[in-house]
């Protein structure tokens, strides 16, 4: 435990000395956890370009602190960031990194009251960016949770009938998930059937499923905090033609994109190859939001994948590729795989089968 | 629907006006929502003190705000804050309103070159000023949310033997309290046994219970997006001398705090009403966080209660009362109602038991 987090935090110090700063004081808690393995709802650890990082957290996660962070010195004091900012300029730090996206601008006050003598300097994402890459373990766990999801939805066909309501299906996965080892779902599930196919975030409600609905389901496992994100959506009885042609339109954009995540590629490539088709299709202003996202410790992290956002994908980076077409009033499709970019062709995480399933 | 908020957007539009402001711009989610009833992942609203509001969220929320917000015009744009703070700029606004302790520093930049001519202002909390004083929906929500938490408290009891783990009871507690309504958990269940009862936060793992245990566990129900909040510590067999001690210690205090939870009543003093006691008990230093908190669309939100928050207490506020004695390798014991402060005196919501069950 404790040696991947050493390594993390070697790896982010490095970086801080390289931007000229003292100190970076990181306070996303998400962050936290991922150089420290503490997962608390406050949280801040101080990362020195030299020198051993401290951790702040408040009375109620000091026990928990001093198990998961043997080697790390443990301030306990309810205002986390700003007793470690304090701290670093005390102890001569005149350049104090930040999180400026994640720093509000009360609490950047406050940390600037705090420091007094130091400057506080936004230094970018580069937890964030450190994140973006995941070692074998978090590929484990990320395997762990993509199977679990898998398993659940095919444990849930079954129930797939007309009456059963969109809510009484979202239970049935998410109880199907815990009951497969995930610790928790990774967010609120999507059941979204018939003309609520339309809502890419519907949240799932009263509605019975009708023969000849289309069922779009988005859900997932977490385990040992790290999220899989699935789609799928199937028919409810014999699928009326469009229904067909919507879901074979998106099921080629969605293996255009998978085949198109290799490093070196650019994110709105990835994007592209999805959305190219779909607007060659007819439907280009009907799949109205991005590709997809990296996952991890949070569902949705860098790298994002929409028609503008660049970057370059990199080995051992998970993604999803999840696009769809709504039709107001009608309904819609959406399929959606977690995969991991890999130098020798993606490795596909969600291995439930993209054909449409006609129950 | 949308009449209350359509009263609550007028009261804030007088406080915009009052603080001299052209407009505030809202970009707490849970504002948002408070203000328009859209539930969303990104949305902002714009309040103007003069004429009416604007909503802006992206395409996956766009179909959801046509129906939930019919009387508000909805600008879709994926970065929703600085395409309002754009739009107050144009339509002449000077001082535009912002929420400081909810605006990032990195968003703060893109807000100030959207609202090119306009200052951001900061303007204090005024939504979650408002928030404190709950109107009827509000308070049937909670007394809904709460009633699922003891019926579901109720129905988990017969579990409570040695070998069941921590994790079982958190999973069984949430299903009851979903199949007896709730939309979902207020938040991540905690199930501490034995020594573990000394961390307060714990994350339910696999302990099996054993005789001589004390369990602490704090749950809630969500309903229509209010929480609820409980917890209860009960003794597996018959309780050792120390932990009826703790117990009846905690009891004495906790009603102690409901009792003291008057409207004009002073937060710190409510705190101080248990804290009191727990310090002549000898454990004042065993009592690691504040007495309690409002709660409400979040589980933890104004008013904050704790021995250095102060601030009056009014008719129609929703508060939790959890002192809590942890003695770290041994146990501890926490008791928690949720309930809402009254002119006429508290109304308890949680009505669960607070003595000692020995099971």
């Amino acid at each position: 435990m404790g040696e991947r987090q050493n390594g993390r935090r070697a790896r982010l110090a490095a970086h801080v000395a390289e931007r000229d700063a003292g100190a970076l004081l990181v306070t996303r808690l998400v962050n936290v956890r991922y150089l420290t393995g503490l997962d608390s709802s406050n949280a801040a650890l101080l990362v020195p370009a030299d020198g051993p990082a401290v951790l702040a957290t408040d009375g109620r996660y000091a026990t928990m602190a001093a198990e998961v962070c043997p080697d790390l010195e443990v301030v306990v004091d309810r205002q986390a960031a700003a007793a470690l900012a304090a701290r670093a300029a005390r102890s001569g730090v005149t350049r104090l990194g930040f999180e400026a996206h994640a720093v509000t601008v009360e609490l950047h006050g406050a940390l600037t009251a705090a420091a007094e003598g130091a400057d506080l300097v936004p230094l970018g994402r580069p937890v964030e960016e450190l994140r973006r890459v995941k070692d074998d373990d978090e590929l484990a766990l990320l395997r762990e949770a993509c199977e679990i999801t898998d398993r659940a939805f095919d444990a849930i066909l079954p129930l797939l009938r007309p009456g059963i309501t969109e809510r009484e299906i979202a239970i049935a996965l998410e109880r199907q998930m815990v009951d497969l080892g995930a610790e928790a779902p990774a967010f609120d599930s999507i059941v979204a059937s018939g003309p609520n196919g339309a809502i890419p975030h519907h949240h799932p409600g009263g509605r019975p499923l009708e023969r000849g609905d289309l069922v779009t389901m988005d859900f997932g496992a977490r385990s040992g905090g790290y999220h899989a994100d699935m789609t799928r959506t199937v028919s409810l009885g014999e699928p009326a033609g469009w229904q067909r042609d919507v879901y074979d339109l998106v099921r080629r954009a969605q293996k255009a994109a998978v085949d198109a995540a290799v490093p070196g590629a650019d994110t709105k490539d990835v994007d592209a190859a999805a959305r190219d088709l779909i607007r060659d299709g007819g439907h280009g202003d009907a799949f109205t939001h991005g590709l997809g996202h990296g996952v991890g410790l949070e569902i949705h992290e860098a790298p994002l994948m929409g028609y503008d956002r660049t970057g370059k994908l990199r080995d051992r980076v998970p993604i999803t590729a999840e696009p769809g077409v709504y039709l107001a009033g009608r309904g819609g499709v959406r399929i959606e795989d977690t995969l991991v970019v890999r130098a020798d062709g993606p490795e596909l995480l969600t291995t439930s089968t993209r054909d449409l399933l006609v129950l």
